[in-house]
């Protein structure tokens, strides 16, 4: 299971110009020619180590006996290799003894780790997320302590906020943190969807949990933020901290990383540490959430990427009917890839998955604009634009990356049912992602009910306005009929957004259909990267090219062209269904079903 | 799993007014409280033998070990009980002994079983379809043999097409029959995607199989068909017929239902009966495969249903959040139905399960008018229209229950990931669907390049008077706008067909979209039967109801509006792109993916 280098070449360099950011301070010490062996060595090790035990840690499933955790030897071997290669710390500043990776390289190089083996990464990049929140609002001691660990990929991390009772409502969270004389807290709660919330892969485990103080106010304004080791160190040996595992989520898919219902504190004897303010927790949460967000956006991708590469080989290989216009049975079989049809599910994987990775990894460019850029305005706006395209990363790639998913199986047939060929796991581990990090009906709500009002719909207007630096951009490459189509469908989401925005509606009425809001504008958003595609194809193809060059190229510009031609119509379907305020759900009564 | 009875009773009297048939000769024994009392033992069964061990059968799935088959004993028992209840030969005449039912209420009851456990309820129905191939093409030696066993249930029956290298070409099998001095034959080959083609869950098992003869004629002409026993008779005892288990295949769901890899004649002693004329297989076959494609279309529909109803039935007990006008902490969370965004899921699930339920009755009823009804027109017509239909009835129904299953994991959130909740199984048993009984592709293909230009389009033509006749009933009930609606989506569907049928176009090109062909002409048959249901709620609702009745209706008229609302607008998208005789697909080179 792999996803294409070439294409993630493309992506970084012809299309979101990565190398300019080599003229940022930042990361003035790198060259182009590092962020190159980064991605060989990247893609080495997804290769050699995550890839070959995808099966294996989706069909021997962690599991406990007699207390203990039996997880197949290869998933440690990988992550060893990872922590040894120092991707634990890819993107930390080289003070603090990381690689200073530019965001959109270092995701670039989670999108191959994610498409080979999605399960032993996520304890990966959990860790990672876990220690950039410590990072961030830790004191120096608890960096000292627990950062630095997890750095060197010595413990593991997790985040810990939903609680059996309160998945997706984190107002109603029970767990509850009382201080110590010491200043430290005694945490006491349960907590549920855990991922990687046990194992024995690491040396300890660096739990980051809400919790709630005594007298907390009421909801979300009330949520702490606390460090809660599985051990903790006591006269300089690690012992037991009363996190215990309360038990195992048995998952359709994504096996390879456990799910933890965790008992914190039931011994009356689990120490935690604040992490910055009380009653700040949620919102320093936010930024480990909104980088699991595009995580969980690139992992859709990755694995529809990867979907579509084993299916594309598969097609080019297996031979099965003949052709439409040949009765003849006494020739021979054709590949299958000759049959339009299937060549319509292939076109229809490619335009979805790299549609989707472009996002992904235009997001990531816009993390290093917002940490880096030069110019504190671009700064602003790198992050403004990345908060309105974080709902529609997470929830448009894990969607339709399933869907490019679902034609990956179709082609393989009979066999692509069986757990003999990959795919089936792939869709079925793809099935996750709409689910976990926020819903992607909460995606939908959070889109158009917080990040399009934002600083008065300032995200929607920078979004616009670079849309139409590109259909601009590719008028000028000659794609006419592409940029008026985009042209059009950026004019139907203005008008359906100020619709929505300027009605006396209710919110509920506002947001009945947020969810194909998010579609709507994902759509465009997609069709926008890929005439950004198509435009430096078109431009590279003025170019005396290789045969396989020009191959590269002229996919990119057909598949572009599907996209327009299959996908974005839909936009008017969305907008009409929007702009009519239709009440058809609202007004459904719960009798009536 | 279950699905709801007072939606079928609808839908079979309300809508097709199956008691109409008791007017026909040969249904002329029974009356409505009979099919009642079938229906409401068929629910019985489904709830008490079916259902309890949907999720066991895929925990502890069929296997091997010595030689023998580990089936957990609730299949058998579940098999048995249906056995007793003379389910076998439901639709068989009574002079075969069995309950001479119509077709449309044998399928309501199949539907019952499919949606509590289609992994069981597999065995009997393909033992159902292999005997009624024998009863329609055998002799009577053959028939007193093998089919009186199999409508008693006590040998089953397998349809053995696919070989490993032929799965959707059966032009290219090579399996071969060799004619023996005793007017039986010598089968040698092998057999691969076999449902339920070994196990020991009845004394023996007779497939039905595809082979050649010397000398055929080279392809799909030349296929003859052959009953293959695994036990034949001789001297009064069951013997070994040389049909051994190469292999199962373990599947992503559906995994109660044993999958095998066949070897006939390894050891050049499996002996086989013609069934019918030297080299008529294929044409043989085709009636059990249209009756499994209907088959199979209600399995996506009965888990489209049984997905629903779980979700239902979580979405009005579990509470989570609040109202979006509501921030305040303090009030308790409310049921998650009370969220538009999941009433939303639940009404596309409704929309789409009890739509495909709909069309697969309507398919169903269609059967008993090409085999009971009084006037010889009328049965051609229903006959024509059943095969336009079929194609629609497999693919659409089992694309969509898949995409209604969807909505029914994300209801459930975290919980309907899970192998504790049965949303997921019944996600991944639902995926075969699109796959087996030729792929919903192939369906495509089927309907645009064989069913429509049939008979010189009759069956469109006999399609859009029906629905006609439809929108003109939904007028004179006040239904004008949906009545508008779908009149307007029929034209342009009959303007595609035009459009597609009269170009000069090469088939490949004509075909190139025929899969959007299919959603399309899906999409407005399902809304047709959509309009049936409200025209029929609208006129019950003109009448003094019970609360529960009311609220009944109420639902059937608000999904009508949801269809018509959110779905039906997409045929404009799809009208579009098949009219455009797009070649984009068509043009992609194989070395540009």
């Amino acid at each position: 299971m792999s996803l294409s280098q070439r294409d993630l070449t493309f992506v970084l360099y012809e299309c979101l110009q990565s190398e300019q950011l080599l003229s940022r301070e930042h990361f003035a010490e790198h060259d182009k020619s590092m962020f190159d062996d980064v991605l060989k060595m990247a893609a080495e090790l997804a290769k050699k180590e995550f890839a070959p035990h995808y099966r294996k840690s989706d069909l021997e499933e962690p599991h406990v006996v007699n207390g203990e955790f039996q997880i197949i030897p290869e998933t440690k071997q990988a992550l060893d290799k990872l922590r040894e290669a120092g991707f634990f710390a890819a993107a930390a500043s080289f003070a603090d003894g990381g690689m200073q990776l530019p965001n959109v390289i270092w995701n670039a190089c989670q999108a191959l780790f994610l498409a080979a083996n999605c399960g032993t990464t996520a304890y990966a990049f959990l860790t990672i997320g876990a220690g950039n929140l410590i990072s961030s609002f830790g004191t120096t001691a608890q960096k000292d302590m627990y950062w630095k660990k997890m750095l060197a990929g010595e413990w593991f991390g997790t985040m810990c906020l939903s609680e059996p009772h309160a998945g997706s409502s984190l107002t109603d969270i029970l767990s509850k943190a009382t201080p110590r004389a010491d200043g430290q807290y005694n945490i006491k709660g349960s907590k549920m969807w855990i991922s990687a919330g046990d194992h024995n892969l690491a040396e300890n485990i660096v739990h980051l949990v809400l919790a709630k103080l005594p007298n907390a106010p009421a909801g979300v304004k009330g949520i702490s933020l606390f460090i809660v080791p599985k051990y903790r160190l006591e006269n300089g040996a690690l012992v037991a901290n009363d996190v215990n595992l309360a038990g195992l989520n048995h998952k359709m898919g994504y096996r390879g990383t456990t799910n933890a219902l965790l008992a914190l504190g039931e011994q009356d004897n689990c120490i935690a540490e604040l992490v910055g303010e009380p009653h700040q927790g949620l919102a320093y949460m936010f930024q480990m959430m909104n980088e699991a967000r595009i995580g969980v956006g690139l992992g859709g991708a990755a694995l529809a990427c990867a979907g579509y590469e084993y299916s594309l080989s598969y097609a080019l290989e297996r031979r099965q009917g003949r052709a439409l216009s040949n009765k003849d049975p006494l020739t021979n079989q054709i590949r299958i890839i000759e049959h339009t049809d299937v060549k319509r599910m292939l076109m229809a994987q490619k335009a979805l998955s790299e549609g989707a990775l472009a996002l992904c990894l235009y997001a990531s460019r816009l993390v290093d604009d917002h940490q880096t850029h030069e110019d504190a305005t671009s700064r602003h706006e790198a992050n403004v634009l990345l908060e309105l395209l974080t709902p529609i990363v997470k929830a448009w790639s894990t969607h339709y990356g399933l869907e490019a998913n679902y034609h990956a199986i179709q082609i393989l047939g009979g066999y692509g049912y069986t757990r003999e060929y990959p795919v089936e796991q792939i869709y079925r581990d793809n099935r996750l992602n709409p689910i976990h990090e926020g819903t992607n009906g909460i995606q939908g709500i959070d889109l158009l009910g917080r990040k399009i009002p934002m600083q008065n719909g300032l995200g929607f207007q920078l979004l616009s306005s670079r849309i139409r630096a590109s259909t601009k951009n590719a008028r000028e490459n000659n794609l006419f009929a592409l940029a008026e189509s985009l042209d059009h469908a950026l004019d139907a989401a203005q008008e359906t957004t100020m619709t929505l925005m300027s009605a006396q509606a209710s919110p509920e009425l506002r947001l009945a259909n947020s969810w194909h809001y998010l579609e709507m504008l994902g759509h465009i958003v997609v069709a926008w990267q890929w005439l950004i595609q198509a435009s430096v194809a078109q431009t590279a193809l003025q170019q005396k090219l290789s045969a396989s060059e020009q191959e590269f190229y002229n996919g990119k510009m057909q598949t572009c062209k599907y996209f327009f031609k299959y996908e974005l119509p839909k936009v008017a379907v969305w907008s009409n269904l929007l702009t009519s305020f239709d009440t058809t759900t609202l007004e459904m009564q719960e009798n009536w079903f």
